[in-house]
């Protein structure tokens, strides 16, 4: 039995999504069991409205009465909402009685970063834990980015340990057999980019386990020719957002403009389907959360915005993490790299 | 009259583009004259091929009969070729008899910007030259990002400056009174990101002669809501790629998805003209290029796979700074600021 646990309470549409995506988690994998954490009559009631039939033995309640707000200083809420949704399910995970391996919450990104690095710890020889969210490229496939903002200060050896864990993780749940790991530069060549870059791309080269390919420029991210970005947390967060941003405000601007003329509406209406499979493609609602990679238990961060089915898709990342065993290679592969590389 | 040097050999199209788009540009301004650098006799052969008329008085030819490759590093390729169609270009620019107001090259961006930076040099107080392009936003605005990679290691001052030069440059040549000015950074809220932004956020609140809006994340650049960020370089490189890569990206699955069926094709074929309209709103070529805002002559870098029409836009672009007297106006802003932040 694989236990996770989830923060109902965080996420625009919480706990409604959360409870709905827990249930069809839970119905799709025998061998899951979950614990939910937040206020526990609210919980039971939309259990009860649902009226989806679930196995009581593999889900669990546990009461958190108070909920961290997005707009709290992360290291205070963490620190004074110890009877939160998120610090419950934190204590759950680091200190419950029976094993829990994973946590999702789609709360407070600067909350769970930090209770992740304060109160759940770091896998051995992990200098930081990083974010590492996944993207649809345009050619059917998909690609890595880490970090997207986890850490804003890098050092070149930072970068090489994004590289080994999230090579490990695309290989374990996604089945990447050798995943192809660019450095996100501001061009192609070797000497390009500031310091960080220039001091990062020969070690990248050398590392055992990393399949290196060289620099990318942040307009190829979509092309398929990679699997995997590494970068500092605030390149991957400009990466990251513009690209979601872009892909969103193209969507919009065709939707206004379609219903500007007849002609156009009667077109797109022959293309219904189309446009219906290209929005669900793009939408990462459709995609698991953003996992930060490194802690010594999972932990996988939801969307904000998460609707049900995206609660269900982080729920099975996490629950695919611990199949793979992914926390105990991550330990084997850094125990390989030079001493200076690892913490 | 406004005399501009256009570097002819430089650029996947070039010779061809650059003197098509140099013809459209003289026809366009009666008081605008053009210098061509480059291979003379190759220049010539264009001009008598294309059969337009032009005031030989208002176009002068100066033969350059070498060309900086993309691929050579920029401090050599400035120091070794000096008889190179930029060098001369920049030699007459710098020292030619009669005044030159600007420069317009689509080679090589590390020789430009190392040209700019070493050889044409600086406005009075002006820290480091920043490149500024323009973006169509979704709402049928434009936005300007500063910078964009001519500087990958800033301090906040750079930053302020940034904001200055490039708040001038929107109301002098594209009629944006008041321009919101936004900081790129991983969140919204004033203490989000690394220490560059969080010291740079007050300093931009204070500063005279520019209208700042607070922090700005990269999924809102095309909202509208911004008329200029400004960030270090290697953030705003990462900006301005992802968010043409990704609308180039779309358009591409967009059209091969069309073409999958059909029913589909047919569709598009009712939606034709609003398709080519969104081609050609998105598409790059038909804006200007980047303004190397801060060097003592204007500087506007176009895009390597420049079509005419783009190098028309380049053109008009440094005959609109000039004519605004922008440069000028730098130095009173930047006069301005506190010590500290000049140069």
């Amino acid at each position: 039995m694989i236990r996770i646990v989830v923060d109902c309470f965080g996420g625009d549409r919480s706990p409604a999504a959360q409870i709905d995506g827990a249930l069809a988690a839970l119905s799709a994998h025998p061998d899951l069991a979950l614990v939910l954490t937040g206020d526990e009559p609210t919980i039971r009631r939309r259990l009860a409205e649902t009226e989806t039939p679930y196995d009581p033995a593999r889900m669990e309640i546990v009461h958190a009465p108070s909920v961290i707000d997005p707009g709290e200083k992360p290291t205070d809420a963490i620190r004074l909402k110890r009877d939160s949704s998120l610090m419950t399910a934190v204590r759950l995970l680091s200190d419950g009685e029976e094993e829990i391996a994973g946590l999702v919450s789609c709360g407070s990104t600067g909350a769970f970063v930090a209770a992740g690095l304060l109160r759940v710890g770091r896998l051995r020889g992990v200098i930081r834990p990083a974010f590492c969210p996944i993207l649809p490229t345009m050619n059917g496939g998909i690609v890595g980015i880490c970090d997207t903002g986890a850490n804003v200060d890098v050092t070149p050896a930072y970068l090489v340990q994004y590289a080994v864990m999230a090579s490990l993780y695309l290989r374990e749940v996604y089945g990447v057999e050798n995943p192809r790991v660019a450095l996100l530069n501001i061009g192609v060549e070797e000497e390009k980019g500031d310091d960080l870059r220039k001091t990062a791309y020969p070690l990248l080269r050398q590392t055992p386990g990393v399949h290196f390919v060289g620099n990318m420029e942040s307009r190829d991210l979509l092309s398929g020719d990679y699997d995997l970005v590494v970068c500092d947390g605030f390149s991957g967060n400009v990466l990251i957002k513009s690209t979601e941003g872009t892909s969103l405000e193209m969507l919009k601007k065709l939707k206004k403009d379609i219903y500007a003329r007849p002609l156009y509406k009667m077109g797109a209406l022959l293309m219904r389907r189309m446009f219906k499979e290209e929005q669900t493609y793009m939408d990462y609602q459709n995609y698991g959360g953003s996992v930060l990679l490194g802690c010594s238990k999972v932990m996988v961060k939801g969307h904000g915005s998460a609707k049900a089915s995206h609660v269900t898709h982080c729920i099975e990342q996490a629950y695919r993490m611990q199949l793979g065993g992914l926390s105990a290679k991550i330990e084997q592969s850094l125990e390989n790299l030079p001493q200076e590389l690892q913490k």
